[in-house]
């Protein structure tokens, strides 16, 4: 049982360490932010993680060091050696390798660069570095005692953000201004920093998936799509819902109800087993039953934790990224349309998943709001 | 002459197309998202900007192409030839290369990671792929003149912030208080986002460079840095003042003005020619003379633009990285030290490199404020 009061560092890094004996590799080198902020609590900028079989150590510069050092003293990141970079990073590691002895050393290739893997080569003679994949990022997909509670907690608090929707959304105001509203109450209700730039888009703006907000006034019959997200304690949550300006259209009505029965589809067809490209089907088979396939211009959902777009993602079969839904899972569900002329509309909420379903974590009225 | 109310696409474009005739390359791929937003305006997530010497292609995805079709029939970014991707990235990018007959294609080795540099061998079979360094970022070093005009603004912005300090820091707020303040402030002058987390680090902390807000109160005796900035326009504006606590110690007095010297030494050495490192060293020599040498634990300043950090930097000569400083150019100036027991002390301001000297972007006053 693992204690939701604290990270669980012993578990996260004995399930990457799991993953060295299969490539034969002595070590790998975690460089990616969230995965450090995952594995060592670390939120620096720089820093590189060196997980071994037995022990591991942290390279990190000296604007970090007396910071880490400070934290290991009050054990609040898991215990290693420090090997503080006297000039530059590819170097000390270098020199951290060959003293170590290791031979074989992972890399995480979907976030080191061309340029840095070439530096470490140059600075590690000898030693073959072996690409890896999803090393820390596979841990991740599902959360621990500690990350959900964390979930809990921030799904509590969006929905208290959305409540404040219907005294923020008002015609004649500018999506900048709008956005901003939502913003101070993000900040109001106990986040750290938004999760991505908050879009407000209306009207013609709404038909946009990811539009940026602008000057543009909300005027009558407009559909504006409102999606916004904090970070509470390092993790990610991200919500959206609709409003429209009276006189609402029919079509627009039409569009509204179409996406929430895609939605209501994928929501109720989570559950641990199924692929993630059913889930995505769930909602896709309706929309398409509506004329609205070529509309939905996105997938169904993302996986939420340190970052905001994350394992597992919940797109068409096709996509190539299909994986089965496990218990612990924690990732949105947010079907959308998107018709020129009328406008767009998306609903999205953050689901965790249990052993016989879903938690809706954010558990905020979904109606269009029509103000 | 350049046009200070727009982006000068043709003249970014052509001095990108400069540097393919020397490794003779056909084309170059641009995918840093900053890049993106200096040569075609485009500020999404993901997008392939294939720059060839004659013309080139954006590559982009169904989440943008309605978006950038828009922008191009609104001229609001560079003619270019939009390719949407049908399905994934390295598929599309690999077909519009070959479609080209592009042989020799250049990538930004600095950004592609050695997962995205794979996965484009496979889908471009028999083109040879070539690492550049700095294609984009040399010419984003001096700035155009609708730049310039952005970062006066700016400049004069985080002015009008500075001056809300006496207002925002009090004793017994907390860092976390503080730091809601400053952010609510930038926005109040107009930016859209803050370019990176503001710092506020008082007593103990402000001993640590990179120090995050805590719930700590600002208390008697206590050393303050405020190091915080704006985003304006998508250009990035970065400043550091100091307070402190009454009683304010003598040697808190004496950091502060060690630091103020060093600053001042710093600003007065930025003149076209010079190199960066001798800018640091102007500072370095200062703070050297008073015993601070190993207590200025970082660089003496950074280039700003559309990244918080990018080149020039301004750092010792052994760090490898000098280069000279050309009029057009604008980066911080920010020595510090940094002593345990005493606290941390660290000055900051945007400059612009003129023919003959450096104009000061942040003109805000830089006492320390006592409070």
């Amino acid at each position: 049982m693992t204690d939701a009061s604290r990270p669980d560092w012993t578990g996260r890094l004995t399930r990457v360490r799991a993953s060295l004996a299969g490539p034969g590799l002595d070590a790998v080198v975690v460089s990616t932010p969230a995965n450090l902020h995952y594995l060592a609590n670390f939120t620096g900028s720089a820093g590189l993680l060196l997980v071994a079989r037995d022990g591991g150590a942290f390279v990190i510069d000296g604007r970090y060091e007396a910071g880490v050092r400070q934290m290991l003293l009050a054990d609040a990141m898991p215990a290693l050696d420090v090997e503080p970079v006297a000039r530059r990073y590819d170097l000390t590691l270098g020199e951290v390798v060959a003293k170590r002895g290791y031979a074989r050393v992972g890399f995480e290739a979907a976030h080191v660069t061309v340029a840095t893997l070439a530096a470490w080569q140059r600075a590690a003679a000898g030693v073959e570095w072996v690409p890896t994949y999803d090393v820390v990022e596979g841990p991740r997909r599902v959360k621990d005692a500690q990350e959900i509670s964390i979930f809990r907690r921030g799904g509590i608090a969006m929905a208290a953000v959305a409540a404040q929707l219907p005294r923020i959304v008002r015609a004649g105001r500018t999506e900048i201004e709008v956005a901003s509203g939502i913003e101070a109450a993000l900040s109001e209700a106990g986040f750290s920093r938004v999760s991505f730039p908050t879009i407000v888009a209306s009207g013609p703006n709404s038909a946009l998936p990811h539009a940026r907000p602008t000057t543009r006034r909300l005027g009558p019959g407009d559909l504006v799509v409102l999606d916004f997200g904090g970070v509470l304690d390092g993790y990610c949550l991200d919500l959206t819902r609709m409003a429209a300006v009276e006189p609402v259209a029919p079509q627009a009505h039409a569009l509204y109800a179409a996406v929430r029965l895609a939605h209501g589809a994928a929501l109720s067809a989570v559950h641990p087993g199924i692929e993630t490209s059913a889930v995505d089907a769930a909602a896709r088979t309706v929309l398409e039953g509506r004329g609205l396939g070529e509309a939905f211009l996105h997938a169904t959902g993302h996986g939420l934790g340190l970052d905001i777009h994350e394992a597992p993602r919940l797109a068409r079969a096709d996509a190539g990224a299909s994986e089965r839904v496990e218990p612990g899972m924690v990732f949105t569900i947010e079907p959308g349309a998107y018709v020129t002329g009328v406008g767009g509309v998306r609903l999205e909420d953050d689901v965790l998943v249990t052993t016989d379903g879903a938690e809706v974590l954010t558990d905020a009225p979904r109606d269009l709001l029509v103000v």
